[in-house]
């Protein structure tokens, strides 16, 4: 007999089919036994009687996250027990065969099946193959996937496309410090802490491109907003204008993405008890000055130089929402001092054409236009008194003739952390890697 | 004014348009200037006559692989210039204005505009943004683009859920060797050789996953078909029957590659001259033994022990091909002594539930049933003188109930470079990698 996914029953009454999946609570009623059987399409109630003496023996001995594999009859439940937001409800199966497919060894650390895990971080991390049977926990990487596949889409449908460069790399370029250092062969090599050359030497050839592919960062940090390794969402574009024309771009995949997720997901949104996320069709956009003018303003911040802090982030985000009803706000402009060497300048030499994106008070992508011209590049670099041989694979790239471009850099677990309003991007990585984790 | 993409201007005859691209060839015929302007998406051909005294100086100046943008009107041509298999050849653009956006500097190392490069691999290498420039090394890459789409559609109409695994790993595990070393902090870690563990697990979350992502390899090889970094085409199933199940899965991911291939890069595949891709509605599959032994009887070929050498693979390809018509043959059952730890046996315990894929002489993936039981697979550990211990954080994914299952590795720059004939895998990858190579 062939397996029926869960999400299929609630169409099947009065029909005999085979379920597979988890056990994901079971209840010993005396005479009857009640077991929720979870697969990845749903949860639906097993009725086990004792008249079905094998089946009944194997749910005497079954315990919560057994894999077990059952035929039997589906039937309407009463309607008292149907619940209107759950199709899987409506129908239960009584059971009339059971199979112990695989056993649990020991004592299961804590139980996924309630709503809320209430575990600590470093709990819920080093017992993350049993934490991901929980359905919040799962959902998180439902939305992920999701928004894989909506950038992806997006992308494509814009006529970019989708390369793959490489992550060992000859020398540790764009400033020198966080990258990891690799062993190769005989040399020493690094990890890419960005596909940013390779990218824009993708507009030389293709001119539109884009990029889902790990990014590593060797910094020392210690918050919920940064991990060592990730997953970017990167992409450059040739023949713009102007910088507008990048955050236009970014915009659309984004309102793509929200979009989705909300179709989608919807039952996951609900889970974490979002209503809705405001993206709207323009996301404001305002210069770094006038935003720190704002703050100083309406939250009596002050700022050192010319440059915001995640407090400022936070803050500047909150405006957004109450001013535009956004969750997003670009802040545009940032001074040549903190952005990288290949950074196109203002009309004000002092300024960039430069942007960050900020989606529910976190930076989630950094982008501008390049400096597409040799001889302006190679200034550049000499004026952040850096060596023009140390780039001269990079460098290659603007002697054949290059557009106008720029693009961006995008976290993807930075995207569905805010979605979800989780604490921790950790919580939002499968196995993620931190400065102390290495395992699973 | 908007820029026109070259494709549409097909459409455009007697309008007047804007058109940014490279200049492809160029042909001074004394009064009359003619310039092949290249897009994304085509080829036109320009006219510059000297009354349009400033576009036909900056066309005088123009040289290939210069960025220019001009505004004219579209104009079709004689019936005697155009070429059924180009419908660009419908038109050409009488320029008005011209503007040099970007130039060239120095001699370009060849002309990326003839039909075949006709270049020796390191300077295809070592040149590659401008060898990227020309068309068929260009149509490699949008082939490839579309593999990684529809392998992604094929995986997520199945069921399939994505996900990304860490590729910085503590331990050098899956026998040790082949491993890059990295320095993570204080500690010693490692690069991932495949995400086998990682995808495990999430079958004992999601039942149904895949990833694409970076694989690396520290192997000393100098090959065709080998580089040190690579794009794996991952996936992993739950409940499955048997490992057909996973053979079944992996073929319609083949076939609708191939077919979407053949559908939307026609072009280019009449550029590389194949005609068709041989991909049949079952692949032929066979039993290592018995390929061994058609081997010997029609090629004459004796094998050592229990395993076949990239000869072999050719040969059975060429077999599979003349016999079944097929461009694709499955190898089944491969002895556990060639196998890792983890495969499953088959009921002759010599023999596992594996196979490889092997795609016109050349093997694309390698997968099958993995063991699911805790203490079958600590028994096989052992059995093949490694040390549990080793594996702690591996094992534990089978102590919370595991359900049969199994999958594949598939490389996915091997497919581009299969379906194309392309000599060497290093052509296939944008930017490659190999013992020698860390640059561009």
């Amino acid at each position: 007999m062939k397996r029926t996914l869960i999400k299929e029953t609630a169409e099947l009454a009065g029909k005999q089919v085979k379920l597979s999946g988890w056990v994901n609570v079971r209840r010993d009623h005396g005479k009857l036994i009640f077991i929720d059987l979870r697969d990845r399409t749903g949860v639906i109630q097993m009725v086990i009687i004792p008249d079905k003496v094998e089946a009944y023996a194997a749910a005497k001995e079954a315990r919560s996250e057994f894999v077990i594999s059952v035929e039997g009859l589906i039937k309407e439940r009463p309607a008292s027990q149907v619940k209107a937001d759950d199709p899987n409800s409506k129908v239960e199966i009584e059971v009339e065969k059971m199979e112990i497919l695989s056993r649990v060894e020991g004592e299961l650390s804590f139980d996924p099946s309630k709503k809320d895990l209430d575990v600590n971080l470093p709990t819920l991390l080093d017992n993350r193959n049993l934490a991901l049977r929980n359905k919040k926990v799962n959902g998180i990487f439902l939305v992920y996937s999701q928004i894989l596949k909506s950038y992806a889409e997006a992308m494509r449908e814009s006529g970019f496309l989708e390369i793959k460069t490489p992550k060992i790399v000859s020398a540790a370029t764009e400033g020198g410090a966080n990258f990891f250092k690799i062993k190769y062969f005989k040399r020493d090599a690094f990890l890419a802490q960005s596909p940013q050359f390779y990218k824009q030497a993708g507009v030389g050839a293709f001119e539109r491109v884009f990029e889902i592919g790990s990014v590593f960062r060797a910094e020392q940090h210690f918050t919920s907003r940064h991990v060592n390794e990730y997953i970017g969402l990167d992409a450059e574009m040739g023949f713009i204008e102007n910088f507008s024309d990048i955050m236009d771009q970014l915009q659309q995949a984004m309102r793509r993405i929200m979009k989705d997720v909300e179709a989608n997901c919807a039952d996951i949104l609900k889970e974490y008890e979002i209503e809705e996320i405001a993206a709207p069709e323009q996301f404001p956009r305002i210069k770094l000055t006038e935003a720190l003018d704002i703050l100083k303003k309406e939250y009596k911040k002050e700022t050192e130089g010319i440059d915001i802090d995640p407090e400022g982030e936070r803050m500047i985000s909150e405006w957004a929402k109450k001013t535009y009803n956004s969750d997003f706000i670009f802040l545009t402009h940032y001074p040549v001092s903190v952005r990288p060497f290949y950074t196109m300048p203002s009309a004000d030499p002092q300024y960039t054409e430069s942007f960050d994106l900020i989606f529910k008070g976190v930076e989630i992508a950094t982008g501008g236009q390049r400096i597409h011209n040799y001889e302006q590049l190679v200034a550049s670099i000499k004026r952040h008194k850096l060596n023009p041989e140390d780039f001269t694979s990079y460098l290659d790239i603007f002697k054949i003739g290059m557009p106008a471009h720029g693009g961006w850099g995008l976290g993807s677990e930075r995207i569905v952390q805010k979605i979800l309003n989780i604490d921790s991007i950790k919580e939002a990585i499968l196995f993620p890697r931190d400065v102390k984790r290495l395992t699973p």
